[in-house]
């Protein structure tokens, strides 16, 4: 009754995290200060909860498109990117579904559940991705789409401008630009629009992950088609609701990230000093280390309360490889001195 | 780029119902009592909406499961029930998928999304369903998955007992017997849940379809296996956190709905007493009629202010039939005696 690459599939895991410090899902370590709590908490006094969502979400779209000089007609909305990535996955043509690797897993794991064939190019060792490589790949597949995180999760890094443009220019199917993490990046990619160019981007990283809204920049025709495999009511009434005030609190969040990119910026030099440690450059609002006997690291940070990641393989680039969260000034401290203790 | 027969479809449409008398979508019309409201709101402020959602949702589930004499393993959260029909297209083994016709839309959009055949077995006129045509259909058909919306929309009807436990019985792909009804209904059909056997419902009609919050009731290795598709964080904190104190309000929702199924009486028996409208039974929160000149009457409705569902095709069963969902007393005598005044 179940397909059998289903069965062989495991479900996602989420750790449980009770208690700890929480560096591990790139969230905004800032709670939403009490004084927008009770006009939010007003606004959504007011929510019909007996009546469906709007479905169409014009006025959300709206104010979501003009912080980019959009319409609404060129806004998507989902449940989390992760919807977007389904829908994305189920409206384009067969075919493979390319991508860099390490990267985002949901584009593989959507793409196997929806029996797309996954094809991914290696990045180099310093984790840049080689256009032409990509390119060739993506015709000797017949790909039909394909993901790159701008930044890239899980290395954090930005590939370079020329890089992006090349394929964007040069690719024939949907290429989705993922920019979950500009925020605290350094370029956005939204001069690349065109009909087969996407941007796809959340508002989890930004402070928001409780609410799950994602959002798909693109071609109001390309849009107006991925919309058609686009449950009616995606998006409950009170998520739009949230989403709509704090739009209008944004630089409240721009504030916070850049205090997480500053925050960043200062763990990365406190962790180059450490020897035991290397520490690749970020552009997100977490970092890639490397270091000897990263499953013990790993272990020891979480017996001092600390949840991290551990995104150590057996081989590969992401051999002995963590991925730290940055989040609050202290908690970073308390990071730190924690991992000084256990490597040094 | 895009696959040819989704460019085909047309988008879901929701007409705008601005300043009507709504009665075209099965929402309960009541709203959150005042007195419950400040708890609810006390609630969601402590909802950390800067952390990603709680993706195991043990605690809910519990709840939900409790209700059924059931253990959370038994149980699977979607954003809607749509979500859910989603998961259990994409995990279900290939082959047609089959439901009676007319029914709930969803089944058969999904499907198409999908890429699942999709094959239909007529009602009869009375709106019955024959199980050996079904169970016939089934097999001839190679189905490995079947929809039977018990009572069924947009027919309002409940198929007898015996009906849907030949089904039940016989049936050897996944049966989902949707119960989105079920809080107007005299019948559930929990006592039938084995490993291919499943029970779909939403908290929708019940008063939350603000929310988007969609169950699955079955086996454990079932869900289990179906789980395996969901998207990990589907079910954002708001409607986490307020599913979880509705739930603990439950008694007030099924006394509401006790009322809706009061006035879906009072209203059945006025409409019967009209001439030129005939009235079908129903088990649901809506009433299915037939009357000559539909489109117009569901046009005059509207311009009294009153949004039904106009349901009318050109032939088959559902030939000149408007969907009514029962709203307060008040709406429903509103919405009698314009009926009055354009049919009589």
């Amino acid at each position: 009754m179940i397909r059998k690459d289903i069965k062989a599939l495991d479900a996602y895991h989420v750790p449980d995290s009770s208690g700890m410090i929480k560096l591990d899902a790139m969230e905004n370590p800032f709670p939403l200060p009490d004084e927008l709590k009770s006009t939010w908490l007003e606004l959504l006094s007011n929510v019909k909860l007996n009546r469906y969502p709007d479905a169409d979400m014009c006025d959300l779209r709206t104010k979501i498109a003009a912080k980019d000089g959009l319409n609404a007609e060129q806004v998507l909305l989902g449940n989390g990117s992760d919807e977007i990535i389904q829908m994305l996955l189920m409206a384009s043509d067969a075919g493979a579904c390319v991508s860099p690797s390490p990267t985002f897993v949901m584009y593989d794991l959507v793409s196997r559940w929806l029996k797309r064939p996954v094809t991914t190019v290696p990045l180099e060792k310093d984790f840049s991705l080689d256009a032409n490589k990509f390119l060739q790949l993506c015709a000797r597949e017949k790909a039909s789409i394909a993901f790159l995180a701008c930044p890239n999760n899980p290395t954090g890094n930005m590939w370079s401008e020329p890089t992006i443009r090349q394929i964007a220019n040069n690719f024939r199917g949907l290429l989705v630009i993922d920019e979950a993490y500009l925020p605290f990046a350094d370029r956005t990619h939204t001069n690349l629009i065109a009909p087969n160019v996407l941007i796809l981007r959340t508002y989890s990283k930004l402070g928001w992950a409780g609410l799950r809204l994602g959002y798909l920049l693109g071609d109001a025709k390309t849009i107006s088609e991925l919309n058609k495999v686009r449950l009616p009511y995606n998006i409950n009434s009170l998520t739009q609701a949230s989403a709509g005030f704090l739009l209008d609190h944004f630089k409240l969040f721009e504030k916070q990230a850049k205090e997480v990119c500053f925050e960043r910026n200062r763990v990365t030099a406190a962790l180059m000093s450490i020897d035991a440690i290397e520490v690749f450059p970020s552009q997100a609002n977490f970092l890639l280390i490397r270091t000897k006997n990263a499953d013990n690291v790993f272990e020891q940070l979480k017996q001092k309360g600390i949840l991290i990641k551990n995104m150590n393989k057996k081989s590969g680039l992401l051999k002995s490889c963590l991925r730290i969260t940055i989040g609050t000034k202290e908690e970073n401290s308390t990071l730190l001195a924690a991992l000084k203790e256990i490597v040094e």
